[in-house]
């Protein structure tokens, strides 16, 4: 089954707010940010359990902060950048800004 | 008790996100951006429980995104756009900005 992902028509602020409210989940935006390259979850240093790794990233995808492609077993992640910049300008850039998290 | 309040230097922008990520609680900043003046909490129009009011609120003075004074028995409350736009340069804005929530 393919994996949901919103249309940019139905992008929601407060639902891509929610998503980005979350120190974790930040810290996979930053690094999609840094490295445009689509990523593997598993790549990620991040000490939390495999299952909340996985709910992270479903949460971003819900909301339209990333892609998951499905590639073999592993789901690839990139950042929807352009479709976050056109549908909240200047949002994403304020966002990864702040060394402060 | 004096409410609570963070400081400038205790502001965390997962939290403030978080008390931006709900539309109710986007639409009483963006009132309070569009006028200035401290408002108390009944002069909104949100089509809310009086409870649920007083939770939204709270959720934004905690996450530093407002003001709140008490005022006899009213609580007046105000952006605190300064801190926020110098801790997070342009997140207001670019939340602010949309129409579409």
């Amino acid at each position: 089954m393919a994996l949901y992902h919103p249309t940019p028509e139905d992008l929601e602020l407060a639902a891509v707010l929610h998503a980005l409210s979350d120190p974790q989940r930040l810290r996979i935006v930053r690094e999609l940010s840094a490295d445009p390259a689509p990523r593997a979850c598993g790549s990620f240093d991040l000490e939390i359990a495999k299952s909340t790794c996985t709910h992270h990233f479903r949460v971003l995808r819900e909301a339209g902060v990333i892609e998951q492609q499905e590639v073999g077993t592993s789901r690839l992640n990139k950042l929807r950048r352009e479709e976050l910049d056109e549908s909240f300008p200047g949002l994403l850039e304020a966002v990864l800004a702040p060394a402060r998290v």
